[in-house]
């Protein structure tokens, strides 16, 4: 017996049976295309490092409503800790279970279907529609999204409107967009003391204690309240070490590594800088590598925020909240080049672990939702 | 051709070529026991896990006078990276060059050698003249001089004075004698945090940041200020751990290790509750193993220091200085059955490394000094 399911379903199905492990792409985005390719939608690949990045557009003019996302998916882990094959999905008491169910192939498949139900009713719609595509999410993410909005603004091709099919939903389809993400600062800071024997401190400088007074400073900063769409910017030391194993000896150096996620009231380079007065105001001899992982970004309420809103509500009937917590996304490589870009998907509390899954019910309800957010802001 | 050594020298080398790495004697204590059986001592073998310690005694009046040292040696190291091989007694520029010429074959020798001086011109002297010697010193040091003192003291048997033949000079034989030794406490610190994402630090407890003002706290306290006999007691901090080494997660929790020198203005029971209170005030959730490695203990300016005093200046020139500074040895054991323990040996620049060695011209007045001794709390 064969059994018939909706569009998008049948499409999120046909994109969970290609293991597209990151960053393969394993045909997801040649699927994708024989879906657009009759109506009327122009593709390029922007290939880098082996990866094919697709940026697929219908239409000339502005504004241009661009809906983001990746082929790839994280890896299962052991595929017998699965109550079923991660890519063969199966339905069992209401939820499609396979990996990318979550994060984010029922986001293409919807983003899929609700265009091509909104060219078929408005097929001389004004304005364009735009697919960007990649399978370099889930690692290391710089040959894939990056690429693609770099090629764009060289060649000063504009975009308006960017909808990610990120999962940012929490308890049900529809209760949370991000309308922005925090910035993300590492660091790995390297004290440097003088080894020695316990028995002798006074011919040694203990990295521990040297560090102790300025991790007490660092770890008691507010380094800002927060504004109406962020929260307060948070410092988390991930990791300290420091000695040998033996108890006699007082070791020659400390390793930490620490990372900020903060909001636009405290750019990277004042963090930075605070950071290296508490460590100079005690004269700690230190080495330390930044690396920016990403810029916060904003779209505050306006255009696509409300037209969002209204789509979501009016497909589920929940009023979304808005939100700027959690990781980091292809949307901070979007942000800077559309000025416009929110995150909107699936409940994510299945995704990168196994079993991973979506609600049926909440499958066709987000291809309307995409459908909506086109008809807003094209046809307004 | 035959060189004819010193006497002292000669037992030097004669212990030097058995190679008796801790915890093993290799025949030291029977050597030994040949020298002194014709002088009429009375030997006891104390064996206790496979270590076989020698309690040795002439006279059976009070006071008794005891030297106590070691046989056993610590490891070579890479025998290519020695001169001359470690087991294999060589002169070159004025020193003598082996595994325990500096700690601590050399003072056993002149332990003898004073002895037998000693003897053939006091064969009728007051109080007691004893040995005692183990080959578990530079190991666990749990089945040596501990059970033998333990031993003495179940069945009552006195000792008044003991010298220690622990290399405690400095530049040149004679300017350094411990009249005491700081006590050791090590500690194994454990807290507990919560772990979690550094995005939803909220949902974790950072036990890095937990402990930081606390850390901060227990560096700057001053524990005493010392006295006449002792510095400051010092804390140092070993090793610090926390984190998986990812940058993205907050660890569950963070091992530490440390370790106060002590002196008796500081008893540990004290420092154990000073920490305490340090971490209870800062709400920790915490586990600590403490492990008393050994108490201070100390002899004041006395008949054991005066007479010791006198004779090294009169066999070396050398006015020595009073520590109790360093590492900890056994005098911490014999100090809890004897009321005056010193320590006095030869310089201990070279002790525990490649090329160990002892300045030829310091092998006789060790001897000289030894006898001194004597003669100064026997014959008084």
């Amino acid at each position: 017996m064969t059994t018939v399911h909706s569009p998008t379903r049948a499409l999120t199905e046909a994109l969970i049976r290609r293991a597209s492990v990151t960053p393969k792409d394993e045909g997801c985005l040649e699927l994708i295309e024989e879906r657009l390719a009759p109506l009327g939608f122009r593709f390029e690949r922007i290939e880098a490092n082996g990866v094919s990045n697709l940026w697929a557009r219908r239409g000339t003019a502005r504004p241009v409503l661009c809906f983001a996302g990746h082929t790839d998916v994280v890896p299962t882990g052991p595929i017998v800790e699965w109550e079923s094959h991660p890519f063969d999905p199966v339905e069992r008491d209401g939820y499609l279970y396979g990996r990318g169910t979550a994060d984010m192939k029922t986001s293409l498949a919807a983003f899929v279907t609700a265009i091509e139900a909104f060219v078929a009713a408005h097929p001389d719609h004004p304005g364009s529609i735009a697919l960007l595509l990649t399978s370099d999410e889930e690692g290391v993410a710089t040959h894939g999204t990056k690429i693609v909005v770099e090629t764009l603004a060289a060649r000063g091709e504009a975009m308006d409107f960017c909808v990610v099919g990120e999962p940012t939903s929490v308890d049900t389809l529809g209760d949370m967009i991000k309308n922005g993400r925090r910035g993300s600062l590492n660091a790995l800071l390297r004290v440097i003391g003088v080894q020695g024997h316990v028995a002798y401190p006074q011919l040694a400088r203990n990295p521990i204690h040297l560090i102790a007074p300025a991790l007490a400073e660092l770890t008691a900063i507010e380094w800002d309240s927060g504004d109406e769409y962020f929260p307060p910017t948070s410092f988390q030391i991930s990791n300290i070490h420091s000695g040998t194993g033996a108890t006699n000896i007082v070791p020659g150096s400390l390793e930490m590594r620490f990372n900020f996620r903060f909001s636009p009231a405290s750019p990277a380079e004042m963090l930075k800088q605070r950071v290296h007065q508490v460590l100079d105001a005690h004269h700690l001899h230190y080495e330390i590598d930044w690396q920016l992982s990403g810029n916060p970004f904003l779209t505050p309420r306006g255009k696509l925020v409300d037209a969002m809103e209204g789509a979501i509500e009016a497909a589920t009937g929940i009023k979304p909240e808005l939100s700027t917590t959690g990781g980091t996304s292809d949307g901070r490589f979007i942000a800077t080049h559309c000025p416009e870009v929110v995150e909107f998907g699936p409940v994510n509390a299945s995704i990168h672990k196994v079993n991973e899954r979506i609600a049926v019910s909440a499958i066709e309800p987000l291809s309307v939702a995409y459908r909506g957010i086109i008809e807003r802001l094209l046809l307004a």
